[in-house]
């Protein structure tokens, strides 16, 4: 059983900030992502283009503004469950929750924060037969550990980033990659594309194009997938040990659905005048997942309200202590590791 | 009469990201403040000191982050009334408002936004006979135009980071620079403090302490003061061009306290269920300056106010228009200045 102060579902920025919000409190965290990273959106959509309105930044890209929020947060040493979906909620009779995830994972916490964005991000699958067969057997829809895929015979589906990305980044690791698309036209980055393109000249990678896979084979473990060319109609058998269909993660609220939330719009509704809780005490919504009246589903809108989500567990976890706050430059940030950060101070000092 | 969509009172940070969200409503703005220059309690009590609670920002000094914060709005060519002081209000018929300033300059606006932090700085000022008289005939309490005192004689007077900054920066520009103050000991960044003692070494700053400005002579324009050394009680006339007195520059409210809104622990209560709208339609307050349940005082809190607070003022200007929020990663960021900020597009590119 893994314990924490707050208990967070969603490391996309939301969750990331108020890690570091709770920790100026002295509250640790938790963090559960159904994705194999932290980031959300942020790192699984859209991690190489630039974002505007974070405020103070005229220009970041997603995945570097995930990369400083981490490294923000690196003081107060938040846990990680990642690849593993939170599933069901328990109340304790202390007011405490128990949430497990669809692995069986179990994390207690006086308090939970859900910051689950547009939702738990689930791939869109192929439509195969067999193909929960083979789910962990060779079948992956996310990449979680590359290493697991030396020298081993990949092939990744999908004419998107991913695909191209995760085709040029094994073209180095697996023995050999092969990427089947639809169609032979690739949608993203200007030098995936072109990499890609090379990769193929020099026969680092198998490229086979108009084509999809029609079906799985294999005892246990997957052996061989069929691959249909649609323009000829023709079919062949590519041996190969892992088969990788990138065709996108979408975002579903999920379980989370279920718990007895008062949902509106696919989203938690939570009370905006001060803390937003839910309507289960203790339980509290921030950033894309939650809505209130004038809502934007914005970043900068998810930081305010993790801030304030964590002066409000800080009250429910310690009825009894009063807490001033303290500006960081005064009072710099002392982390759960010892580390500290502090502004230089003034000096008084005579002048003779 | 200055025109504009949003009129904004104070150009701390909340009043700053406001011109930004704005822009992308395409409204204009126009922001007055008290002091000469623009960053609020950044910029003036401690630009060179780190925040480390921007989001995002595992550090940043207050003074960069008003630099970022001017860069990422210059696109959208806010106007500024500098250094005059907000001081009346009047509300038109058809809704709109009228503001006028201490100078008297005037300013027209169907939205007001106060983003007044902790209200408009105004200087601590030596209890001095005469020193109405010399204002602006040769006293003065902020600098506003370095330029003013080339070849002139200027003595300040202070013991504090802006004393000694100023100091060493006129020491350059000025024929002359005395630096008066009532203790042998200076309060403030080391660096200062050591560069003024050696720029007094080279004898480019006359240093007199401990001493105090006990009286201001002169016709109409200022041309000496009486400088009293107070361990020995001697006093010495020094002839000057120019008195500043730099004594720190303390918040009040101020006449905004008189303009009839809701004011509570000396902040003014804003409607925070939606849009941060003060009592009075079309004025709005953000930032340090307002208060509600569960208020922080805290920049990136006056961020996600100022972003509500613009799609309700986007209302009221244009009743009839819908807006359809687009994420700036998606839809880039027109400035009024014909600059546009574009996230690079995806290719669709076939690989043979
Ligand atoms: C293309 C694009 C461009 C954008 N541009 C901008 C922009 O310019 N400015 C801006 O402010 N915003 C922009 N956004 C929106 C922005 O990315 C979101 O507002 C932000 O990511 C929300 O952060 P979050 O932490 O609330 O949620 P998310 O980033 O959605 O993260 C939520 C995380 O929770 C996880 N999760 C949910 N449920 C569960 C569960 N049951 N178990 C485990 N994990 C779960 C998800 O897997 C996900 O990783 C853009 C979005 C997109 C898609
Ligand atoms: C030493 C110190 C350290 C801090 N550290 C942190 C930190 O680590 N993190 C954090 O989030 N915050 C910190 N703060 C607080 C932070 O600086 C404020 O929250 C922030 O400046 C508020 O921004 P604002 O734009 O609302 O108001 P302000 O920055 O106060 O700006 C308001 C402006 O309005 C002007 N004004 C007011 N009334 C009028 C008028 N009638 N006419 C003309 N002009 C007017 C004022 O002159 C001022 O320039 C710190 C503050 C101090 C003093």
């Amino acid at each position: 059983m893994i314990k924490t102060d707050i208990l967070i579902i969603g490391a996309g920025p939301t969750g990331l900030f108020a890690v570091f919000e709770a920790g100026l409190l002295q509250l640790k965290c938790h963090l559960i992502d159904a994705l194999p990273q932290a980031g959300g959106q942020c790192s699984e959509i859209y991690p190489k283009k630039p974002i505007y309105d974070i405020p103070g930044y005229p220009e970041v890209l997603a995945g570097d503004l995930v990369d400083n929020l981490m490294e923000q947060i690196k003081p107060f040493q938040p846990g990680f469950t990642l690849g593993e979906r939170a599933e069901t909620i328990e109340k304790l009779d202390d007011g405490s929750f128990i949430v497990t995830t669809n692995k069986g994972t179990k994390h207690h916490a006086p308090v939970v924060a859900i910051a689950g964005g547009l939702g738990s991000f689930e791939p869109r699958k192929p439509l195969l037969e067999n193909l929960g067969k083979y789910e962990d057997n060779g079948v992956a829809y996310m990449i979680k550990e590359p290493e697991i895929y030396r020298d081993k015979k990949v092939l990744i589906a999908g004419g998107g980033d991913s695909a191209l990305d995760w085709s040029i980044f094994l073209a180095d690791v697996a023995k050999e990659v092969t990427l089947v698309h639809r169609r032979n036209e690739f949608r993203g980055a200007l030098d995936s594309v072109e990499k890609v393109q090379q990769l193929k000249n020099e026969g680092k990678i198998n490229l086979i194009t108009p084509a999809e896979v029609v079906a799985l084979k294999g005892e246990d473990q997957l052996e061989k997938v069929t691959v249909k060319n649609t323009s000829t109609s023709e079919e062949t058998d590519v041996e190969v040990d892992n088969f990788i269909p990138l065709f996108g993660l979408s975002p579903k609220l999920g379980p989370i659905a279920n718990w007895g939330l008062e949902i509106e719009k696919n989203a938690i509704k939570v009370d905006n005048t001060y803390d937003y809780q839910t309507n289960i005490p203790g339980i509290y919504a921030i950033g894309d997942v939650n809505t209130y009246p004038g809502k934007l589903k914005l970043i900068l809108c998810g930081f305010h309200e993790a801030t304030l989500m964590c002066q409000s567990a800080y009250q429910k976890i310690f009825p009894d202590k009063k807490y001033v706050m303290k500006y960081t430059t005064v009072g710099g940030v002392t982390g759960f590791d010892g580390s500290k950060k502090e502004a230089p101070k003034a000096v008084v000092k005579a002048i003779d």
